[in-house]
């Protein structure tokens, strides 16, 4: 995982993997070499990072702010403020050692736990 | 992908995967049968998904309101969060058939082209 | 821009208090006015405006993801954006009829509580 | 809930208005006189204060996460957590010296620009 020498170009970095399928490290590995080779790797602080997902998610929402229809109107932006959302995480999890697969999966123990079936009772609140 | 009969329970179904990878996809079935098992689906509309999304990254930021500390202090609330935000993304991606490696590749070539290497300046305002 | 009969116009009606003070009644009636008359009070349930208020707050956030520097830089971008919650929360305690300056000093009392003075500790996390 | 000596109390500052209005300066002085209180007044910049208002309004959305019902459900926690947004943009505003009534009657113009009246189209998205 370490880089050398010439910056890879983002575009063929892209394609370097096996396709056999570690999706995020592959995009967590893209968003460090695009932060260190802009010598951005210092504005990556946890909390920097925490307001920079809450502030892609505000932009996500605000495509909803009154109806359900943001989707069909505007695909392309869904898709990338998702997308911006999504970044986010990956690189806060990469800059601060969490194992995203790992928490996802405690998660969903802890929420089964939390919402047995057969339990009358709408979503989390 | 497919469902069938009997609901998996979460914890067999957490173990289901063959390791070889598809961590988006599995994380994703396991939120979908825990949705369906509850009949919470109806309430997975992209727009309750993207208030849901933005709430969960108002708590992550939270642990890091006034400074730099949430980490070291409650590694623990950090991870938690971190996942909430984490599973939301996954379920709206779910939902609404955003495929979240084109979209988060397909980001990354825009960031590339908007902040090109050698150009002066800080990260994205 | 201009309203005419019945429904008063904003410029006018900005202008109508008689400068006493019941700014928050005033920029309220003033939202309300706004709504009616485009047909939007329908939209203003506390939900959508609970996801305003947060969407807003995001893109306020935005401005200072990477640094302390926005209100240096786009001071015009900070009183808009920060005009954006202010507003959003003032339409949302109109709708549901709570009385804010009640809620705020009550809020406040609560603090005080919470964080007696000459108790060491740093601010609410 | 009383605090002597040097420090004003918050209790006796409620009252110091003389009745006639000026309920955000009241209120934004009450903010100031508690945060020197506790020497917090370092952790005030506005980037803080964009965090603490975007944490602030992601709580109050999460209590509307799935559907309308939390005015209904639970009024103490809508007020409250109204009422820490509220007090959250009066503290940034003083502390980064943003007249809240001049800025939000300037964007209740801008909007008027922006949506006359007598053109079809929904609220602002």
């Amino acid at each position: 995982m370490a880089q050398r020498e010439s910056v890879p170009s983002m575009t063929e970095s892209v394609g370097s993997g096996d396709g056999s399928g570690d999706v995020i490290g592959r995009l967590q590995e893209e968003l460090r070499v695009f932060a260190r080779a802009r010598d951005w790797e210092q504005y990556h602080t946890p909390r920097n990072l925490a307001a920079l997902i809450a502030s892609e998610a505000g932009e996500l929402l605000a495509l909803f702010r009154w109806d359900q229809e943001a989707l069909a109107d505007r695909p392309e932006d869904v898709r990338h403020e998702l997308a911006d959302v999504f970044l986010g995480v990956l690189r806060f999890a990469d800059a601060t050692g969490v194992d995203l697969e790992e928490a996802a999966t405690e998660k969903l123990r802890l929420n089964a736990q939390r919402y047995p079936l057969g339990i009358a009772g709408g979503p989390d609140r």
